[in-house]
């Protein structure tokens, strides 16, 4: 059967918002929260725009999603985000029980798998997804800012 | 000469923040940040009313810390939380550099240092800091939990 929901179709969306961040001058990393196939809530790094570092994409769309549900945990859920998810991001993740992380890019400096951050046991992950798209737009970002400073 | 403004001074305001907490029926754990001598930012937990896995006292604190100085970084900065922060709450200071943790009771279960998460290498930590007021006041609220289940 053709499946056009897989994970490469939504971490599509999520690279959408990475984009978006790109455009805004933020680190380009996106997020969306799916359950039953349903994108239920999308979001991008904003720590620039809102001088916060708690700000990243993952940390809003776990609110976001718990508001579309209304209920914090998000045992049905999948996150995409582009970019491997941080310490904080992880610890959140944690709290919020969710079924499914995908990730694009691995962060072999700051990502919780390097700094050891421990996800709940419930909690699947893929990695990989569209990860060159991901780390081109990373690298693409870092290089331009090099060269305006 | 005497310091009325110590750690103990501070942490006794999130005490107070902890008590508000309890009175709201969340998890009693407050926290405040403290620059200058003086307290740029108070909360307490949250989730429950919020629904809302990343509503822990320190999060807010560091939204709302960063919000007053206008800036995101808390290098100046001093942290009172009544219970030792967990991975998500300790990512997030790491990401703000802040200056110095102080916390009141150990979490041994999911306590950032249990649970191996990083801080950022400028920051102190001061541990204990009226540790058996904010266990009291924990165990109390575990004990009427079970009681009116």
């Amino acid at each position: 059967m053709l499946q056009p929901f897989d994970d490469t179709y939504f971490m599509k969306k999520a690279l959408l918002e990475a984009e978006e961040a790109y455009e805004k001058g933020e680190i380009p990393v996106g997020a969306i929260v799916v359950a039953n196939n349903t994108i239920i809530a999308r979001s991008h790094n904003l720590t620039e725009l809102l001088n916060d570092v708690t700000a990243h994409a993952e940390m809003q769309v776990i609110t976001s999603a718990a508001n579309h549900i209304g209920g914090k945990y998000l045992t049905d859920c999948t996150l995409y985000v582009t970019l491997e998810p941080c310490q904080m991001c992880a610890g959140a993740l944690y709290w919020s029980q969710i079924s499914k992380i995908v990730f694009g890019a691995e962060d072999t400096q700051r990502g919780y798998r390097v700094m050891g951050t421990k996800l709940h046991p419930k909690t699947k992950v893929v990695s990989g997804v569209l990860a060159e798209d991901a780390s081109l737009l990373l690298k693409r970002f870092f290089i331009e800012r090099r060269n305006l400073n």
